[in-house]
């Protein structure tokens, strides 16, 4: 019955790579707490780097070249 | 003053629809626990079939067709 | 399979109150959005009037009396 | 260390405006709490405002000319 | 950079399990994604079985004895 | 009309200044934005060190003595 949320920057995640992370985090909380995966819910949030700070600055800015 | 965050997967609710879910979710808090419609705050969030697991797998392969 | 998080102050809310709103919230997305209600997943947050803020003030000093 | 999540409705902020989002709220936690700005995350999400809904209806609908 | 949010019921999970729960997330992000283990924040949410709901009622009352 | 959810972990974080990040927080989106202070809504939610991870690590772990 957990809930679980990944935030990550949307760079290009695959399909692939998101099963993966589902099935990756369902297992785990199997593993170390026992939990149902049945009803264990991922949901991915993919965020624009303009709308990722941090250090006080945006991912895009921070990746900009000449930096 | 209550604050609602509705995650559903993206698979075309429509603006009919959503107005219903956020009037319904509003009148609930107002008769269940006498909340302010007027500072009730409601947000939906689509997501991807590809960024929602459940089960230890994506609701995109979960509805795939021959399953 | 919707994830519905409702958060509210902290203010002597009851099991059966907040039963009425799991079982509410749940048949009202059965109801405009066709969702399953046995995967349908709600979490409430109950917060300190102290750490909820609303125009600038938190809930705390809005109710003080003698304001 | 802290984590900020900014929701707002989705109407045109500029990328120089989500940086100065950014950073005054990563100023504001270092200056009231101490909290190192280098670890300190923030993340907006715009919101449709179809998806958006105070006082039990859309931002949509409460903007529609003529009301 | 990622932020991941684990939201599971309060029912005794030790300060080892969530040690556990927090490097297997962060190792994940890694493996799969290439993410920075130094930046990625995990926060683990405990919630009181009245608080949480599935199948339209509590999770107190779904273990309820007698049932 | 934004809702802004601020983390931190819980280490004595006094109401003054939890009343700071609130209004500090309410102006700074007045101030970039433009939205109306008297909707803005924000949450503080103060989280343990056993449940905030980085560095997939505790934060209980990273702060403990003779490290």
């Amino acid at each position: 019955m957990p809930y679980v949320n990944i935030k990550i920057t949307r760079e290009g995640a695959t399909a692939a790579q998101k099963r993966e992370l589902i099935q990756g985090v369902t297992q785990l909380l199997q593993r170390v707490l026992g939990k149902n995966p049945a009803t264990t819910v991922v949901v991915i949030d993919e965020v624009d780097t303009d709308n990722w700070g941090i250090g006080g600055e945006t991912v895009t800015d921070r990746r900009a070249p000449g930096r």
